[in-house]
């Protein structure tokens, strides 16, 4: 059988070759039935691509980006080996970029991007960022982006996430369960989509359960291990909770630390559940009850989409948020 | 004063421009007296260096690569924040790449650091390495590489260890010295010049204390979590021993995990030591005895002589081994 070129398929469908190239790369501008339509016909005379047509974008640095906001922690560390699981079936290097939650550096490293160092982005955001316009340039010039864990909402791509509103939930019914009536909560900055809907889960936890909120129980710490050390000590001489639900697997450990300096005994005088895919959680004393999420396959999943994107001839990431489920570990912590 | 440049330099010390080049940039081509004589008269001189003269590099991606075995690992994190606190004040960006202790990645990467990707390299070889030629070619091209921690010793080059085999005289030690009769060494693969240095340590330290030395307690583990456990679990049935001295971190995991799964007390029945950078250490059940190396600081000294050569016109990295201390501390699982 004759294949036929985008031109031919235009003509047979009465629609304009522009029409047809967008349906045929899955295309936002283009509706559904259209997009069916086209693909039906290309399908039935057996449309292949040509191979030499120009394109927008060229893959050439056989390269993704990976920025994160920090490597020790254990959740990223997963992440990334999700992440090149699958780049080196496809035969990519990965480029890891550290923000430390630093939005300067977030920025200059996105400039660094452009020019074909890389042919894709995997991002998890710094909590400081004001916005997201550098990431907006950066798609301007013709790279995929796609979020995970800590994303950008109002930028339309792929976003995997997992259930922090639900686990959040999750996490301070557990310790409800377990009799805490004065539940903190540690959590990372309001400016992260992940850190509010952990935030709203707790909210929403407490007041199902009747349980008055207070707000001094609700403390932001500032990702400085010094400065997290006196928040948390504050917390326990002023408010005395009798439970902590930590955001983030390190407030947790601060939260040990504190304990063990005001003589506080993990669970009798307060038990503690925190966000954490650390690998010791069993063998601490006491052991960590967690929130544990599907890291690895969280960054498996971010490096598959992107490179459903890059194996099309033109990409186009539709606006979608994947949502994996995380799940509650019980342990000696909050027994 | 006038100022001279080279050539005035060579005619007046009659030597040729070549070698006068050569020794102003310590090349090992030229003798130390050669190199004091020309050094003296240029200061005298007042001789400065033409900044639009040819140079072999351009230092113009303003980019540093980093190459890891693995990123799970608390050495290796905080070793990148050494690195990446004097990138940053250099206005440097560091790209990690991750082997995976694969030496077939490791080769790739360095092709494809060529070009000017980046300026420079430091890197942490991979256990499976079979020989450095990559590494070799890769200075052909002009880019200077600083090795860390794991080091080629036959590269002529800057190379920033701990003191690997004091350390693990001191772990062992340590463990003879509370008791421990039967010690197991639970080591890294024996191509890694650390690995076979800790284990030297091992093997004085019990001939010093005249403890027969038994093959069958020194288990070379392999980098797979369940076949590791087989290896240490085996170790166990086999050989009870009363002490455990672990040349990596997560080995020392492996060890706990085994206890339990065995019914055995540490330090009651074993008593376990391991090299380790690992935050929760303190708060483990038991607290962990570790080796702790200088992993900050080794990263930030790295990168220093990374920038030294690369602040030079024309980089030359002479051999030179940096060996910084690590420490014994002591916990409940040697108590």
């Amino acid at each position: 059988m004759e294949s036929v070129n985008i031109k031919k398929l235009a003509q047979l469908l009465g629609l304009s070759i522009s029409t047809v190239s967008k349906a045929l790369r899955d295309s936002h501008d283009i509706g559904k039935d259209t997009k069916e339509k086209v693909l039906k016909l290309a399908t039935e005379l057996n449309y292949q691509p040509n191979p030499h047509a120009s394109s927008l974008r060229k893959h050439k640095s056989k390269t993704i980006a990976v920025i994160i906001p920090e490597i020790a922690n254990n959740y990223f560390a997963l992440a990334i080996n999700g992440i090149e699981s699958v780049a080196r079936e496809k035969g990519y290097h990965v480029l890891i970029y550290l923000t430390h939650e630093d939005f300067a550096n977030e920025i200059a490293f996105t400039r660094h991007l452009n020019s074909g160092r890389v042919d894709g982005v995997i991002i998890s955001v710094a909590h400081t960022d004001k916005d997201f316009l550098h990431l907006h340039d950066l798609r301007k010039k013709g790279l995929p982006i796609i979020f995970f864990d800590r994303v950008c909402e109002d930028f339309d791509t792929v976003k995997v996430t997992t259930d922090d509103y639900e686990s959040g939930y999750l996490a301070t019914k557990h310790l409800i369960d377990q009799n805490c009536q004065k539940i903190a909560h540690l959590c990372m900055s309001k400016n992260l989509s992940i850190g509010n809907k952990r935030l709203r889960g707790y909210l929403k936890a407490l007041e199902d359960h009747s349980i008055q909120i207070d707000n001094s129980l609700i403390v932001e710490c500032v990702n400085d291990h010094e400065a997290d050390l006196n928040l948390v000590r504050n917390l326990f001489n002023k408010q005395h909770p009798d439970g902590i639900f930590a955001s983030v697997e390190k407030y947790a450990i601060t939260t040990y630390e504190v304990c063990r300096e005001l003589g506080l005994n993990i669970p009798a005088d307060v038990k503690v559940i925190g966000f954490s895919n650390l690998e010791t959680a069993d063998f601490l004393n006491p052991s960590l009850s967690t929130i544990t999420q599907p890291a690895f396959e969280m960054g498996k999943l971010a490096a598959t989409m992107l490179f459903k994107a890059l194996d099309k001839k033109m990409f186009e990431l539709k606006d979608e948020d994947i949502v994996l489920q995380s799940k509650l570990v019980k342990r000696d912590s909050t027994s």
